[in-house]
C-alpha cells in the first residue's frame, strides 16, 4: 500500500477539529457485558453533531481549506449524513455548502439539510444526473468537491473517533468498526494499528451489502450490485483508497443478517437507553454471533450514528 | 412544616449510595436551547441502573437499615419502576425483596423484577388486595416495609440527583422535576432550597393526574380519582409526607396535557438520541408552554427514566 496519511495526520485533524465536533462520550452497559460473555465500551458518535460521526470528516476537510479555496465553499451530491455534516460544517466557516439531492429523497432529510443553511439543487434520481449536476455547481462556482468517503482528509477526520476512545480506554484489545464506503473503518484502522499494533481492528459488515468482504477476499475492488440492508448508512461500496487502507490493515471482516443487526438495535434502546441508526448495531450484532472472537476480552465498538425515523421503526408491526 | 430531613441526609445518602448507583450524566442540546430560548441541563436518570431514579432512594433505605433488620430483606407492592429498584437494591445486598405485584401487570414488568430475583407473589388487582397480601408477607418474613415515595429515606435517596446535578451545573437558576407520588420533587426541592434558597424549583404535572396542584392550592391532600395520563410513573398522588415539604418549599406547579408531553418526548429522542418515558418529557414540556417562567434562564431538567414499550411508541400509528 502507498500510504498517504498516517496516525499524525490524524493527530493534527483532532487538534483542529477539537472544540469543533463534539467529544462524545463512551458508555458501558453491565447487562451487554454479561450477556455477551466481554467488556465493551461503546464510543456514541450518534451524540455526535448532526448525529453521526460524519461531521468529524466533514469538519476536517473545511479546516485544511485555504483561504482562496474556502470562501467559494464546498459541494457534495448526497442525501444521507454526510449532507448533513458537510452542510453544518460549512456553516460553521461561513461559506456555502452546494449539495446534490435525488428529487425523490425523503423530506426529513431535506430539511435536515435546509436547516444547515445549504444551498440545494435537486436532479433526476439516479448516479448519472447526481455526478453531472454536481459537475455544473463546481464548474459555476469553483466549489471544492468533497467525497463523502474515499478522500483522506475526511479519512483523517473519521479517525479521531478512535483516538478520543483509546485515549479514555487505553487498554482495549480489539476495535470493531461498521464498514460502508469505508471511511469510518479506514480512519480507525490507521489511528488504532499505528497507535498500538497489537490491538485488533475487525469490519462489521451487513451481508446484503458485503463488497468489503468480497472485495478482500478477492483483493480487489468489488462494488455491490444492488446492496440490500436495513443499513441505509452501509449501502455503499468501498473506494479505492479505504480499499487500499482496509486490505492492508484489517485483522477480518464479519457479516451479519439484518434480522441479527435489528435485535442488537433493539437491544441497545432497551438496555443502554438510546438511539442508534442500524448501522450502528452491526458492532454489536458481530460480538453476539462471533462469541470465538471476543470472550473476555475488551472491545471498544463505534457506534456511527443515530439518525432513524421513529415513525418507522424495524421492530414496529405496521 | 415539621421538618424531618434535610440537606444533611441527602450528603449523607449520596455518601453512601456513591459507587452502587450510576453517576449519570448531565446532557444539553443547542438545537433544544435555540428552540426554547434558554439553557438547559438535562440530568439523566434514564441511565440509572434499572432506568430511573427510583434506584437511588431504593439503595438508601437498604443502606441504612441495621444488621438485624436487613437480614429479614424488604417488601413493597408495585409493578413499576420502585419494584424493580428495590429488587436490585437488595440483591446487592445478599437480601430477599417480596414484591407483591397485580396478576395482570405486564409481562414485560414482571420478567424484569423475576431477573433481579425478588420473590413475587401475585394478588387481585385491586389495592386492598394489593395490601392484604404485602401485609401477611410482612407478618410471615419481618420484612421492612418500603414505601415508593412517602418514605424520608426514599426522598433523601431520590435527593442526590439534585445534589450531582448542582455540584456539576451550580449557576443553575431553576429546576424542574416531575411529581406523581412527590418522591423525586421532594428531595429536589430539600437538596436545592437548602443548598441555594435564591433557586426556584418548579414541578411538572400531567393535566390528566393533578392531584398536587389541586392539593397545594385547597391546603390539603386532594388525591386523584381515575387519573388519566401517559406518564404511567406520573399517576399516583401525593402522601402526607410529600405535600408537607412540595407544599412548603415549591415555587408552582405546572401542568402540560398528553400531547405536549408527547411532542417533548419525541424532540428529545430526536434531537438527543435518548430514550427517555414520557414522566421525563413533562419536564421539557413545560419549558415549552410556559416561556415566561424560563426565557434566558438556566435550567436544570431532571429526566426520571427511560423505561417504555418500544413496540407501543406513543406516537405509533398503529
Amino acid at each position: 500500500m502507498t500510504k498517504t496519511i498516517s496516525i499524525k495526520d490524524i493527530n493534527e485533524a483532532s487538534n483542529r477539529i477539537n472544540g469543533i465536533i463534539n467529544k462524545t462520550p463512551i458508555l458501558t452497559s453491565s447487562f451487554i457485558d454479561n450477556l455477551s460473555g466481554s467488556n465493551l465500551f461503546f464510543k456514541c458518535e450518534n451524540f455526535q453533531k448532526v448525529g453521526a460521526f460524519k461531521f468529524r470528516g466533514a469538519s476536517n476537510v473545511l479546516s485544511l481549506l485555504n483561504k482562496e479555496s474556502i470562501k467559494k465553499g464546498v459541494a457534495t451530491h448526497s442525501s444521507g449524513n454526510h449532507a448533513q455534516a458537510l452542510a453544518l460544517a460549512a456553516k460553521n466557516y461561513g461559506v456555502p455548502a452546494y449539495i446534490v439531492m435525488p428529487q425523490n429523497a425523503p423530506k426529513v432529510k431535506v430539511n435536515a439539510v435546509m436547516a444547515y443553511k445549504a444551498k440545494i439543487t435537486f436532479c433526476e434520481a439516479n448516479l448519472k444526473a447526481r455526478e453531472e449536476t454536481l459537475k455544473e455547481i463546481i464548474q459555476e462556482t469553483n466549489a471544492t468537491f468533497v467525497h463523502p468517503y474515499n478522500d483522506f482528509d475526511i479519512i483523517a477526520g473519521q479517525g479521531t473517533a478512535s483516538l478520543e476512545l483509546l485515549k479514555e480506554v487505553p487498554d482495549l484489545d480489539i476495535i470493531i468498526s461498521p464498514i460502508g464506503g469505508g471511511g469510518l473503518c479506514s480512519g480507525t484502522l490507521i489511528y488504532s494499528k499505528e497507535h498500538k499494533p497489537s490491538l485488533k481492528v475487525y469490519g462489521a459488515e451487513p451481508s446484503g451489502a458485503s463488497d468489503a468482504k468480497k472485495s478482500l477476499a478477492l483483493g480487489e475492488l468489488q462494488p455491490s450490485i444492488n446492496p440490500k440492508t436495513i443499513c441505509d448508512g452501509l449501502l455503499t461500496s468501498l473506494g479505492d483508497k479505504t480499499f487500499s487502507i482496509i486490505s492492508h490493515y484489517i485483522d477480518d471482516i464479519l457479516l451479519v443478517d439484518d434480522n441479527e443487526i435489528i435485535s442488537a438495535m433493539k437491544l441497545i434502546w432497551e438496555r443502554m437507553k438510546i438511539i442508534v441508526e442500524p448501522s450502528s448495531a452491526t458492532v454489536l450484532a458481530v460480538v453476539l454471533k462471533y462469541p470465538e472472537h471476543f470472550q473476555s476480552k475488551k472491545i471498544g465498538l463505534i457506534l456511527s450514528g443515530g439518525n432513524v425515523d421513529l415513525n418507522n421503526l424495524p421492530w414496529s408491526q405496521c
